[in-house]
C-alpha cells in the first residue's frame, strides 16, 4: 500500500507550502507525463553544489582532487539510495503499475532519483537556504564519518584498499614497455583487477610512478562504471 | 605585462570585500601551492547549479533531457573560455614562468578554470545571491540566444546540423546487421562522421530507430571529446 506523502513530509521534517510539488517529487515517470524528472534534474544540481561548498569549508587544506573524490563518495546512486531507505522512501513512491509489480520501490536508481527530486522540490518551495540546511542535516552522519586522510592516500593504496574492502584479490601490475635512453627512460605498466576485464595502463619516469598512474586510471574506470 | 586585478574587478562589476580571494582566483597552479584550484572546484559547482536552476525556470515545458543538453551547451570549456576572452581575462592571469612563455594566458582550459574560480571566490566573498546574479548577468547574452526548439530536435537532425554548422560532410549511416524473426527484427546501424575516426553503432526495432540511436551515440561521443 502506498502511504500518504504528508506522513513522509512530517518524518523528513519538511512543511511544503505547495504540497503538490512534494507529491510530484515522489512520482516516477512510469506514472505519466507529470513526474519527478525535472525536479530530479534540479535536485541533482543543488545537491552537488551544497556538498561541494560544505567540503570546501570543512577541509581548508584539501586540494581540488581530494575534494572531488570526497564529493563523489558522498553523492552517488548507492549512497543516495541508502539515505532514501533509512527514511523508508520506497513506501511513499508513486509508481506506474509495471514498476509497482517489478518492485521499482526497491531499486537504487528510483530511490536515489526521488530523493534528489525532493531536494529540487524543496528548493522551489522554500529557496536555497532552507534547502541547503535540509540537505546538510540529511548528510550529517555521512559527513561525520568522512576521513579525509583516506582520500589523501596514493592511488595504489586506494585501489588496494578498495579490493580488500570487497574481499577481492589484490591488483596486479605488469611492466609492458620501456623506452628512451638510460638517463631519460619512461616505463609503461598495465594494471589488472578481477572486477573488470578491462585493464588500465600508466606511464611514468620510474616503474613506481607508472604503477601509480595505472592505479589512478583504474580507480577512475571503476568509478565511471559504478555510476 | 600582467595588469592589476583591481582593474579587472571593476570591469567585471565586482567589489570584493577580500581582494586576496580575487587575486587567488586569477592564480594558476604553475605559480605554486597558493593557486585557484580549490576556488575553481567551488565555482564549477555553483555555476552548474545556477545555470540548471535558471533553465528550469525559463523552460517550464522542457524535459530533463532537453534541460541537461541546454546546460551542457552553456557550461563547457569553450563557452567559458569565450566569455573569459570577452573580458580580456588573459591579461590579468597570474601564471608561472613556464606557462607565461608557452602562452598559457591564451589557453581555453586556463581561461575557463580562472573564470570558474572567480565565481567560487565571489561565492565565498558575498554569498550565493550576489554570485547567482553575477553569473546570470555574465550569461545573459548566451541565454538570449538559446533556442529550446533546437534541443527538442531528434538526434539525426542535431548531428546533421552540427556537421553543417562546421562545414563538414553529412554523417553516413550504414546498416551493419539485422537479427531476429520477421515480426521482431532488430537493426544495427553504424554512423560515421569525418571529424573523428571512431564510429558509433545504434540498435533499434526499425532501421530509422537504429539510425537515431547511432546518431545519439555519436553526439555523446563528440560532446565527450569536446570537454
Amino acid at each position: 500500500m502506498i502511504k500518504k506523502p504528508e506522513i513522509l513530509s512530517v518524518k523528513l521534517g519538511l512543511a511544503f507550502n505547495d504540497p503538490q510539488l512534494f507529491s510530484m517529487a515522489l512520482t516516477h515517470r512510469s506514472v505519466g507525463a507529470r513526474n519527478n524528472e525535472r525536479l530530479e534534474y534540479l535536485g541533482d544540481s543543488v545537491l552537488g553544489f551544497v556538498i561541494a561548498e560544505q567540503l570546501y569549508e570543512l577541509f581548508p587544506d584539501a586540494g581540488e582532487g581530494v575534494l572531488s573524490r570526497l564529493r563523489a563518495s558522498l553523492v552517488n546512486q548507492s549512497s543516495l539510495a541508502e539515505l532514501a531507505r533509512q527514511h523508508n522512501l520506497g513506501d511513499y513512491l508513486i509508481l506506474g503499475s509495471g514498476e509497482l509489480k517489478s518492485g521499482g520501490f526497491r531499486r537504487d536508481s528510483i530511490l536515489s532519483d526521488a530523493l534528489e527530486a525532493i531536494m529540487g522540490a524543496l528548493l522551489r518551495d522554500q529557496g536555497i537556504d532552507v534547502c541547503r540546511q535540509w540537505i546538510l542535516r540529511l548528510f550529517a552522519d555521512k559527513f561525520a564519518d568522512l576521513k579525509v586522510d583516506d582520500w589523501n592516500k596514493d592511488p595504489k593504496t586506494r585501489l588496494q584498499e578498495l579490493m580488500q574492502a570487497n574481499r577481492k584479490p589484490l591488483p596486479v601490475y605488469e611492466l609492458v614497455g620501456m623506452s628512451g635512453a638510460d638517463h631519460a627512460q619512461t616505463f609503461e605498466v598495465k594494471c589488472s583487477v578481477v572486477v573488470t576485464s578491462e585493464t588500465c595502463n600508466g606511464v611514468g619516469i620510474s616503474r613506481k610512478k607508472a604503477e601509480q598512474a595505472a592505479a589512478e586510471n583504474m580507480l577512475n574506470l571503476l568509478q565511471t562504471k559504478a555510476k
